[in-house]
């Protein structure tokens, strides 16, 4: 067999034990890896012969890649196929992921925490129970420990920008 | 109906959805709530009544949460049910995948790429070919980006015990 064949099948089958250890299934981490090792964009029909496994499949879990950001959809002149490329700039995923996506989540799970937090504590005042103050306890270190996350989320995106603006300004310098 | 048990459940579902969002499924969300929320610890058959889904479905998520180190399971004794109750230490959980979880598969993960790219990059030394040196750059990138991974987690956990050891100091202080 070809060995970069043999290389590139290495790696598709470490990212596919990744993903799947992480709750995403083989697949996923496997299709990223063939993408990411592909100097051209593929058709489903393509990744699927890859991997030996049914189109139906790949179709599935290039959604889920596609919903991660991790993969991008084109498609050519005069051809029915989509095709699909690896996205390569892994803090770009990172980065969208945290503020899209994360962000969403996180305002809802923090309001839906403190709603709940707010709704124990107007029971336990008009009515004290051991019960109300147990759970207000246990909602007020929870939010504490989303602020917390979100904090740190927030933190990471500021210093990336700065970061960011750094590397534009020296490559600006450069330039002159 | 109760007012604290509205409560509770509308928390309930609150996690669960995040945790169906994430890709763990809704039920494991759900019973780490129904659990984190109850003062005292549970039993396979009452989470189940609890959320109205199966014993069975219960115990597959259970299972699920045990390996995050989010619930721990006790015995009675003269008792053949297992009870299970809730780790309120959110930073020790996030701590202990980092330490653990995490580690071993990072560790696998980075070794993986490392000698992916030492092959290809034998290969193209052997016999120059296009195919090599792309290879050779998006293994090179992949490694990078591991790298950097493994830093910060290493810079989390080592702020963390920076932290902890503070705050002991502190203790120890307030106690003399």
């Amino acid at each position: 067999m070809d060995e970069l064949q043999e290389a590139r099948e290495r790696l598709v089958n470490g990212l596919g034990r990744i993903s799947d250890f992480w709750g995403f299934g083989k697949i996923m981490g496997q299709l990223y890896g063939v993408l990411y090792l592909s100097p051209e964009a593929m058709t489903l029909d393509q990744m699927a012969t890859e991997l030996g496994v049914s189109k139906g499949n790949v179709s599935v879990n290039i959604r889920g890649l596609e919903r991660l950001g991790m993969v991008h959809r084109s498609w050519r002149r005069g051809d029915r196929k989509d095709y699909y490329e690896a996205e390569t700039d892994f803090w770009k995923i990172v980065r969208d992921i945290m503020k899209e996506r994360e962000k969403r989540e996180f305002d809802q799970a923090l309001s839906v925490v403190q709603e709940t937090l707010d709704t124990v504590r107007a029971i336990g005042q008009r009515a004290p129970s051991e019960e109300a103050q147990f759970m207000a306890e246990r909602l007020a270190r929870l939010r504490e420990f989303f602020d917390t996350l979100d904090k740190l989320a927030q933190t990471f995106l500021a210093l990336d920008e700065l970061r960011l603006g750094a590397l534009e300004k020296l490559r600006f310098g450069l330039k002159r």
